[in-house]
């Protein structure tokens, strides 16, 4: 299984979207448009949406239902990239090995492109045309999601934390979004309640295994594979899977969760060989 | 007709509305559940709460349907004001006469409470269970809406703006969740088309003149009804109403907008005469 083919697929279908949701406004000021178009379109895998299509397609045979949601939720993720980027946040300058949006735009203009990526996400999820969607969305970024982990990761700067800890302000942080790609997916696909508590776990798992990958990565990785300057995560002291546990541990625990993922998808045929593809390349790409 | 009472029995439902909301949530960490509480009650007017509930009243008689449009709402305008006051925007450090978010918090914390507020408003904006609100309340406070109109503003500090841009700045950045407010009251009442339409120009009407009287106490009102220091637009180089027409010039245009608001509801009967003087009272407050 071609894992690089299935998110490129995607990607493209989703870039596609994107661009006509983004250059159909009229009326919006220029600097916005193109601080909006400079962080949407820096080369991201497209992760989550890829999570949104192929879970509509496990359960359905097609995608098309999920699209909007699926560029929603890479509208808020990219929202969230430009505000961890800021100064007051983690001050990078570098993201996808390019200059951050506010080394190039401004902060002013970066905090506004990142608020209006997140205020029109949910313009976009109305597409979908269904509450539940939104409301998951909503609360997956929010208090009790992305921005409640933002808040946890802050809180945990320069301190040492311990591995539940770690555990929480991750499935805060990142785990949530990861978890209602999948969800927003498979709901939009009509999935039956079984189907949808084993794509649930699948995405739990995934997002676990996602961020100790990225850990590890940090650790290991090249700049070039990472977009950013390595050790950049340790140089702002902030606690990781390898500095807790060791690099060894924290790679069987990502192999654990890989599994686990792999695991949950028991009940499906083929039609879910590529989500399994996708586990193990989330882990292996740190090797 | 006593305008206070009229504001003040609807933000006494509105803040009881958002308290529970915002306490009801678990797992929120403490100091960003502070933060948002912070910047919530901090003794704001309710005024486009008040807009939202008294138009639905005027459609239906009973403004209930109307109280998660009105909370979700006013979750933005505050959430707006945060970002508004960091130092790379307007870098203020008094709002209604208390020290801004940031100044208390920490930019960081700043940022995200502003996030998390705009996050939740979609949350709380599901509660309506009408795509139709959701969206245009997302499009109000979006690209062509509050975000697009923030950037303009930024666009004009320190250089001269014509009446027209004036206009159109301030119809994105205040104008847009104004008319809004009125719109979404009136929609989840279930208002005819004509009358959604009488309560859409009164809420245009109204958004303008309350701008220009916003412009004219930043020159001519003391710091105490203001909350924050006289002549701080000026002072930014800002273009205001009396800045680019004169004082008494910028009177007659409040004056104006005021009486085609006021005009805007002669559909409605006395139903209706608590708008009437909440026109009258946004203008002459600044008497």
């Amino acid at each position: 299984m071609n894992v690089d083919a299935f998110l490129a697929r995607r990607a493209e279908r989703t870039e596609r979207a994107l661009a006509d949701y983004v250059d159909a406004w009229q009326g919006v000021p220029d600097a916005l448009r193109e601080a909006m178009r400079y962080s949407l379109f820096a080369g991201g895998k497209r992760f989550r949406p890829a999570l949104a299509l192929g879970a509509a397609e496990i359960v359905s045979g097609n995608d098309d239902v999920a699209l909007p949601a699926a560029c929603a939720i890479e509208m808020i993720h990219t929202y969230s990239l430009i505000h961890d980027d800021l100064p007051a946040m983690d001050n990078d300058d570098l993201r996808r090995g390019k200059p951050t949006l506010h080394k190039v735009y401004g902060e002013a203009l970066a905090i506004l492109a990142g608020d209006a990526l997140l205020t029109m996400a949910f313009d976009m999820l109305t597409r979908t045309k269904d509450l539940r969607v939104i409301r998951e969305v909503a609360q997956a970024a929010g208090v009790t999601g992305m921005a409640g982990g933002q808040v946890l990761d802050l809180e945990s700067e320069g301190r040492e934390i311990s591995l539940d800890e770690l555990r929480r302000m991750h499935e805060c942080k990142t785990g949530a979004l990861i978890r209602v790609s999948v969800r927003s997916g498979a709901m939009l696909a009509g999935a039956r309640e079984d189907q949808l508590a084993a794509l649930t776990r699948f995405g739990e798992h995934l997002g676990l295994a996602f961020q100790i990958a990225d850990d590890i990565l940090d650790v290991v990785g090249t700049e070039a594979t990472l977009g950013k300057p390595i050790g950049s995560d340790a140089n702002k002291h902030k606690s990781t899977y390898p500095a807790l546990v060791g690099l060894d541990r924290a790679r069987d625990l990502a192999d654990e969760a890989m599994r686990s993922a792999v695991d949950a998808l028991n009940a499906f045929g083929p039609e879910a060989d590529d989500f399994r593809a996708l586990a193990r390349f989330v882990v292996e790409r740190q090797r």
